[in-house]
């Protein structure tokens, strides 16, 4: 059986495990799979009886990661790891991270079917709690992997039921001692290659009527989740000379932050920015007072270390002019950061190539969000990704994926396998 | 004895009251008199028993309000009313409203001091519930007296308990059957003048090193307390062409606002634009996530009817046009208004004349706050008020005015009524 033939007769798989996981997750009018929690075990123990229904070896890691090897015809060839996740936000959607895993499952299925066994061993990985609403910090499963939790993620706690990461990933047979100890759990060097597939967050793939695009760069991101901006709290009648208004302030300091957005991406350097919280304080507030606080969220991404550390800086500038002018002061208060993942040249030239060879005119496209691929990338495994067309962005119930493109992104994947594996 | 002396005696007495209303209001680190409850009842009847201990006679009326008189030399001339309201918000200040009411005590009080005996009736009233916090509707005491209640007034839940405002009358010794019927319970045309002495809200007599001001116009408002802003919810890393964010729509729509606000001044049309509320929804937004939902509350006030009218005509374009650049849709939602108050230009006129033989130096300036005093301008009634300076404006418990500064206002009061009334 060729490739193509091979892929396609993966749909009915494809589907059950695409169905099943979202069975699993079924919280209406979305889908729920907490991470470290019942339904990010039970969709990793749906994959792993898949995997091992291919004659796959199931292991987890200690950070209950779950991998599923299918040995090459090479002991010495460095293994490609296929990976991505299977929780979800809070009535989110169905394909965001599972369907990577699947087509992990898929690809392997179809090369089986074709009767190709790749020299290097292929490993298909289900990475734990990738969403940052767990635990507030995202991509912990690949984190863990390779020695990269930020100091004191361990003792974070759940968002259901508080229990710490260090508990949570004890209680899914993970063992916290050696992700305190900092020690990576795979050597990066020992990798050969780590691949993702992804549905797209926005709506490029839509826009431009392809199925599938191959990624260039994951966004690295610069966040300050707490931004306090602090003024006086005032009578409506106040002449405007007189207010300190921390509200206008907000709306102030967001559109000169969207101005430099625009004006960045106009010099051709592609960046978001969103002020996902915005809001005078709940309880405080009132229809018949000028408001003296304001508190606001801010995501920074970019593709680029350089650019970020250049959007930094303006974001100082921009704070200062704000606050001068609107006689208010702000805080940024706490800022984590995230470095961009680029993709592996070799590899996004040998996934073009194979999509070529698949008929399809799949477009180079920046990823919107990062994924666990940034780890790998910032680690040095050389790493490439695929997005696949989907509707409604992602981190809603309307997500919408279709599994006939999911089905040409995952020949893609088989293509590269086949021919680079 | 000359007024200037008769007025400087009443100081111990207008300290004892101002000390009084403190005292049963007290809920530290403000005031709290609740209206239509124990605190404006409790200071009710301090403020009756200083009235009646001067020969004022006693009563009130079917909005429980109290009135205080001091019958005048000739039966046929019109009452002069001199009011304010003892009630406040929560944990607000002493003084917004207080120092009104006790500035008619001490004004009657340093007439008979000084042997003087207008010919018009005084009447000085302690209004009812004058701030919108215990029924979400504002000026009630004067709504009450004037036949200016809203359609379903009546009916409205106080924000403590949640009798209703006719049950609260009722409670408090008034009667509600009146008041539903549309009945004035004073015939405006039957009062000679009303005035009213308020702390100004803003720091303009202090920044004027003034003590009094006299008000040239109280404002009217054009109200929307639940705006509504609805894009789509998305992921963050969705490229700007595609965003429908409702929080940038927000910010849009206030900076346009603010924009109007400072260009209507420029053409010396006083005005403000107040945002008070100005919010993602809580419990729905998040850092990692554009916001579909935004909601703001608005205040627009302005001191002239056909001024009010142009704005709002300006407020549907700027939403029609935010709307359209914002993909947004933009709901104005509930709208409520309230009429300016011009102040009488004869009693403009005599207060100011009267602050000149106080050796005063009174600026004109617009009254930044409504009053009970726009209830009596809408219906005819010639209205007149003094402003008196108050550092860190109301509605807080920083509110502080200087004994010294209400003493040189109620001079100005007794001027006034000795020469006009």
């Amino acid at each position: 059986m060729n490739i193509e033939a091979a892929v396609a007769a993966q749909q009915p798989l494809v589907q059950r495990l695409l169905d099943g996981v979202a069975e699993i997750g079924r919280d209406p009018p979305g889908i729920t799979r907490d991470a470290y929690g019942r339904g990010e075990n039970q969709a990793q123990a749906l994959i792993a009886g898949a995997g091992r229904a291919l004659g796959l070896t199931a292991s987890t890691d200690a950070g209950a990661n779950l991998s599923l090897r299918w040995e090459g015809s090479d002991p010495s060839a460095k293994p490609i790891l296929i990976g991505s996740h299977l929780d979800s936000v809070v009535q989110g959607g169905n394909f965001d991270g599972a369907a990577g895993v699947i087509a992990g499952i898929g690809a392997v299925a179809a090369l089986q079917a074709a009767g190709l066994r790749p020299r290097a061993a292929i490993e298909v990985l289900a990475l734990r709690c990738e969403e940052a609403v767990w635990f507030g910090l995202g991509l912990i499963g690949s984190r863990c992997m390779l020695a990269r939790l930020p100091e004191g993620a361990l003792d974070l706690p759940h968002a259901r039921g508080g229990k710490t990461l260090a508990e949570s990933i004890a209680a899914c047979g993970g063992d916290p001692a050696p992700l305190r100890a900092g020690t990576p759990l795979r050597d990066p060097a020992a990798i050969g290659a780590y691949l993702e597939l992804h549905i797209e967050q926005a709506p490029q793939l839509v826009e431009a009527g392809a199925p599938v695009a191959v990624c260039l760069a994951n966004p690295g991101n610069l966040r300050h989740p707490f931004i306090r901006i602090t003024g006086a709290d005032a009578h409506t009648g106040l002449p405007h000379r007189f207010r300190r208004d921390a509200a206008l302030a907000g709306a102030d300091l967001a559109l000169e932050l969207e101005r430099m957005w625009l004006e960045e991406e106009a010099t051709g350097r592609p960046m978001a920015v969103t002020i996902g919280r915005f809001h005078t304080p709940a309880g405080h507030h009132s229809l018949t007072m000028v408001s003296g606080s304001f508190e606001l969220s801010l995501d920074l991404r970019a593709y680029e270390a350089a650019h970020l550390a250049a959007l930094e800086a303006r974001l100082a500038e921009i704070v200062a002019r704000v606050a001068a002018r609107r006689g208010v002061t702000i805080e940024l208060g706490a800022r984590s950061a995230a470095a961009p993942g680029p993709m592996d040249p070799a590899i996004t030239a040998g996934l073009a190539a194979a999509a070529v060879r698949c008929g399809l005119d799949a477009p180079r496209l920046n990823s919107p969000g990062s994924h666990d691929a940034n780890n790998f990338a910032a680690s040095g495994v050389p790493t490439g990704m695929l997005l696949v067309r989907n509707h409604n962005g992602s981190h809603n119930p309307d997500e919408a994926m279709e599994t006939a493109d999911l089905m040409a992104a995952i020949r893609v994947l088989a293509e590269w396998i086949a021919a680079e594996g």
